[in-house]
């Protein structure tokens, strides 16, 4: 059981706030449920309870340092004349109990341990019970609301969006064309400098022999392709096209390749950097090599980082920790991925966002305000993925094959990520997405199919409508059901 | 976790009801759950209970007003002096005790929380686990009953009505002719007055297009086909056709055009109001222009009104409290809708339905005795979908598919809904859903099918029988099991 | 939440049993886990807590009648000075205490509450979660066992078996020969009496027909056949065929034609009187008929009856408590039934068995010993499904499309039951079975097939073997996992 | 409820440990959750509590020995003057209570109930919920690693192999030839010594008819090829050939022929003994024939030995405590049996193995340090399905589909078990599995498939290397979340 459940006792400032050994005065003691900073994340239902009992000598946690390790807390107040609370964290139940003039028994199994997720495998194993956008839907409630008074704007470090929206640095989502295509339609393209347009001097006829390659075939020619070298005059060039065009720049490498280009790309003058891979933590350990120091490469470096996939609580609160502007949240849950069947790995993405979230939230308490960006990447297939991740907490989303569906993208119809050619152990396919139409009417329409692939911003500006939100950060709020998806 | 868990400690009258603060005379304490205002409804397994203590200065929720903000409540009552009451509502834990001669502790952990169905998606949201009709089934129980007595009469307002069956606002379901031919046959027809019989002269070329639709040209086209103007002398014109027949009048428009047509509607005259849309507010917020004022609007009209959709408790009551005579439940849980997957959004029936019969059964305390219908509107493909909507708290059902298949149906084995040619954003499909029978067959037989198209009364009074109930009232208290139908 | 959980506080004899009111000298208490009357049942551990706390004027539930209303049962001991119970019902909480001179502070939550399995639908309705034989499958534990050391013999009333199976009285299973020939292979025949066999002299040329009928016309020619009178002279003819076959005699008739024919049914002699009914309740409620009184029917009738479709609890303990012999488990859970779709009635199968299997431990109790066989009917479709009915507790099993794919059965290929020649509301189909094997194959092999149609004998004492149990009663015991059934 | 919930109250050493009647000096008390003697295995939040109170005279469970029937423990310490300890386990709940100086009162229903994973299946009937290798996934966390710094090394008794992987005993899979080329490459080839290579002198002609059998005669001509005896010279001939080449040598026998044929085995020669069944239980029951009793066999024997199928906690820690060196973990989960439609038997494979994994740690504790292998077997059809085995605490897994893909395997793109050919009740069937690569390229790669067959050490390593784990047994510990697999 990995809750992080905290209960912090306020009670009023005259006598109350005393060491609670030497006794307290006024007999009724209010117990709030705080968290975060801003009034607005006080009032959620679903915020942890915060322990903070201000007792000298027999504070419970008093000045704990990482509460996420905290699971279980039970606070027993008798009424005779002690005070006891139970603490159970990943370690060690321990008990302690207080002397009080009066006494107040309170159990809240109900909130602490009901709502938990965890389940038992077997005797020897637990894991959470974690869900994917498919699991869950958005539900309307009191308000709604015209969908032209809807914001979908987006704000990143000094950089704004109209939408919500990084394009995937894959080569069948994003040319230098397309990147600056999409940034003059409100979005972020990100180039991958490491795909086809940093190792070829014009691609064209590389994406068109993948867009014809029979089936049995594919995988293996792709490796072939994507086996010429990285030529750092090209990641230099096609950074100054882009910025050229006038619109946001940004490029992604992996990590293990950061180190090698990130002078060129730095050079090359881009806006936002992206660190993306399959996982990335903040700890990579290596016998072999010196790994990246992402904390120190970020704080060095003078350009925002957008770093990731992370799809756990735990590995984004670290990354955050790098100083990273954004975290991109998912692992194998794209259209081109097979990591499930072939590693065994799934995060499925509803629980990694809304884990993530907790992460943004808890690390802007401890930060004292720094914000990070989570942007849900993978998953997110259509409108409806788009609506869903961000009302599980995304800020943003970063999407691959909802834009490899455009008449523009370089995919031609086809779509496929770094995964589909690893040398050693593939682990994903190209896969044919079709075309659904231009990228403009893909993101605004006006669209004349009802499949969540064309007008997706005016459906997300719609469902904030119906469900009476505003902008982007509150429907962060909406209410959410689990109901797995069975079509007819 | 929204349980509104309430306890009423109800002392008998003499001694116990004064201030417990000042102590209790009978030791011998009653808790009652009660709940609603019937006998019947005081009965039932799965009502809350409903704290009401009665103590001046220590009363718990004391006055309480919006009971349904109270998530949890633990009473404590210690056996040596205090009697002790910690709620916990969504933004607090208040604690409270009083003194007491005696004490009793009580904990009822297994009814507030083990039943509970919200589940942790991450870290940062929870989300309820919510049904569809199709998770669901009826059971039979201690008693069984003739089929021929059982009623299944359903009275709204001054109407009564022999089956309690709407026949949805939709062209392909209901022209003049057969919303004249439906309430002959004991249900009630509701007219679309924004569809093809308001828009042209004669629709029937428009109808008979659409169901020689190709697929893919069908979304488009119909686009074009309700771009036509609505025209007012239509409207009047329709409804006295129905008029004339002397069946009971029903017109429906949408929210958005109801100030528009409401007028010409009321003077051509209408016995039952209908504001249909796929979610309706009682609180619509535009920066553009001045929306409709439920509340007012209906509190000035004359006809009853039926409105929704709405899919949650809260919206419902707040529906409710605007006057409404009737709330539609649902959602895009309709055959004709895509709205999962292109909106994210969906409201699964059985969960929607239970939650605004509970919101029913509070009004009706709250407004000390208005009793609003709530009508099962979307996912009422089958028979069996029907008695399960009754089972779940519903008075009536509104159908669209189910009645798109009778042979007199406009829509000619075809079935569409206002989603399926929005312009912008399309969010259903015409679909194919053949023809079953005559109305009256689809109706009250016979039948010679047994997949729940035919004979839908039929059935409907079978299953009350088979489970003992002789009406559509009682039929609500049905024992129900949650079962994921997997069909082989 | 219908948990009848009950406790008994035994004490030891010296002191102990005395008034609680006046004081206890033991200060330890022992609560013991008891049920039923034998010490078999007594180590289960799923059995119930059974409270019968011998206080006079303070006992909890004290002489209680009807122990399956109370659902929740707390007992709080306090150690100053008071013995606390509160007791949940149904209709109310009530709370108790007494006095005494320690006490003890007992809150078993994990056991009450955590295993609960209803959940709430939506705030207006809860339900139970209920499993069909797919959802379970039984695990091997401790013990091994050589097949042939198994006995599958069955025992009810004067009569034995060598297998725990009843043929089902349908017409495309059970004819007058294959009665005869079931007998004789060691199972129970059952005819139906209100088929084919009792409305045509020789129905031969009628079954054929059926096996023939194209697709869209079998459901209204079965309705014409089915409309030919029954002839009370073919019930005595067809009876008289099995007995001088010098096997046991079983017929059938629903609960409608009962009072009609069971006279001639008796005087014809049968040594079992089934009366089978997709519902058949103790209690029928009609305004037209006098229904049949079976309690008073049962009582005057000499012959063992054997009585269903019960599903639930309570249906079954009240038709126990007519005096049936044996009680059948199921609704529309059969190969033939499309219930749900058309009804929205489903009893899925596990729960229940499982539910009527508590009903007989019950019922044994409270009747001071007689033992009601519970015989699962519907959903045994395979050798596995007979296997999962037994371990979830039935005592036998009632086959139908099972024995239709023998070779010998009347229907050819084909099964359907009653419900799908219904003249008004047909709920089934026919469906093809097709043919496996003779009948004697089917029951014990040998099998050239995996599929759980052949040698379902041997299938039975090979799980019971592999999971070391050796007669069919103790095999009810076997330990079961709930994991929904995926094939690939 | 089977949980083996235990609780050890240790306090401090001057004063506490004395009889908690006579009064406890210290009133901090201290509950730490232990088991299992590493310090590592402490740190797992999934760990047992273990009650161990040092109280002579009143102890909970004092010199408890099973503690693995305790399900339920309730420790209550009362602030007054008693420490109250509630036990429930299998067959008693019992109370007891201990003076003391000062109390405290100590629920930690939290933890023990809430993570149950019994569900009710009807009031008669619990089973606990099980997953399968598709239920679950492994999850990221904080650190990753380089691929090559991870080290997939398994060793078992005084064998060393570079992979965790033992080849199935299955005709389809294992030669002679394959046996050597298997342990070539780093695993375990184990021979089935009951199979075509012990029945005949050169069995090619029989491996090349099952290939070429049409559907419908595969399970009956396989009946038949099976039924040649067994020949003890061609078992010695078999395994001296694996021997001469150099690898280790293991041969399999079931149960039923151990007796008859090890000696044979041990005079050929073996390094490591496989007794495989379905079932494999440490006590069978036979009224026949002295059954064989593993106790002694593995005592007096010199080699060591791998038995099972085990499915449960309870069946697995009774074959550790008869000698063996490993356990296999399964029954029926492969990919060519269908045991749970034909007996109804299943063992949800993440469940068995977690199950099985918790009985080695108590084993470990129990035996004072002997640390029995746990290799699942089954189901273990993909390399995330290794992978996940792992994850839920194997040491190895034993693969037949996986491997029956290779060239060189003698199944020739089949594959199939004993239980296809059994002569009464088969209840499997040869399934056409294909052919991947060579074994060399299923194991190591290179791959151009994505689909988990191919590269399939690769695939453990990089999910290794991505959740930050260095070897297989660290690995066990890995985060794992169940989310049921739905691919689109």
């Amino acid at each position: 059981m990995n809750l992080d459940v905290l209960v912090r006792q306020t009670m009023d400032v005259d006598g109350c706030r005393r060491n609670l050994d030497t006794g307290i005065d006024q007999p009724e003691a209010e117990f709030r449920r705080t968290t975060g900073q801003s009034s607005a994340d006080r009032r959620r239902a679903d915020d942890p309870i915060l322990v903070d009992i201000d007792a000298s000598g027999f504070g419970v946690k008093r000045g704990q340092r990482d509460l996420s390790q905290i699971s279980h807390v039970l606070v027993l107040l008798n009424l005779a004349n002690y005070l006891v609370a139970a603490v159970m964290d990943d370690d060690a139940l321990t008990l302690r109990h207080l002397r009080l003039p009066g006494s107040i028994v309170l159990d809240v199994p109900g909130r602490l341990g009901n709502v938990s997720n965890e389940v038992e495998i077997g005797r020897g194993k637990r894991g959470r019970r974690a869900y994917s956008f498919d699991d869950v839907a958005v539900v309307p409630s009191r308000r709604t609301r015209d969908p032209q008074d809807v914001s979908t704007g987006w704000q990143i470090d000094a950089y704004h969006f109209d939408i919500p929206i990084m394009a995937a640095p894959m080569d069948s989502v994003m040319s230098p064309a397309t990147a600056v295509q999409f940034g003059k339609l409100g979005g972020l393209g990100v180039l991958d400098l490491e795909g086809l347009w940093t190792r070829y001097e014009d691609p064209t006829t590389q994406l068109q022999e993948i867009a014809a390659l029979p089936e049995e075939q594919a995988t293996r020619r792709m490796q072939e392709l994507y086996d010429a070298p990285i030529l750092p005059e090209l990641i230099t060039q096609r950074l100054q096209e882009i910025r050229s065009a006038g619109v946001t720049v940004a490029g992604a490498l992996t990590p293990a390749r950061t180190q090698q280009f990130y002078q060129t790309v730095v050079d090359a003058g881009v806006d936002l950097f992206v660190i993306r891979g399959t996982t990335v933590s903040a700890e990579h350990v290596s016998a072999n090599a010196e790994p990246l120091n992402l904390k120190r490469f970020i704080y060095e470096l003078d350009v925002p980082v957008i770093v990731g996939g992370a799809a756990t609580y735990t590995a984004a609160l670290h990354l955050m920790r790098t100083g990273a502007a954004g975290v991109l949240v998912g692992f194998g849950g794209g259209a081109a991925h097979t990591t499930r069947v072939s590693l065994g790995i799934h995060a499925p993405m509803a629980s990694a966002v809304a884990d993530v979230a907790a992460a943004r939230r808890d690390y802007l308490d401890e930060s004292g305000g720094r914000y990070v960006h989570v942007i849900a990447d993978g998953g997110v297939g259509r409108s409806g993925d788009m609506v869903k991740a961000i009302a599980c907490g995304a800020d943003a989303v970063m999407i691959g094959a909802g834009l490899a569906r455009a008449s523009e993208a370089p995919g031609q119809g086809w779509h496929w990520g770094p995964e589909a050619h690893h040398i050693q152990l593939p682990r994903g396919e190209r896969v044919h997405v079709g075309t659904s139409g231009t990228l403009s009417e893909i993101l605004f329409g006006p669209s004349s199919l009802a499949d969540g692939t064309l007008n997706i911003v005016g459906a997300l500006r719609r469902a904030m409508a119906t469900t009476g939100y505003s902008d982007v950060k509150e429907f962060q709020r909406v209410e959410v059901v689990v109901s797995p998806y069975q079509p007819h």
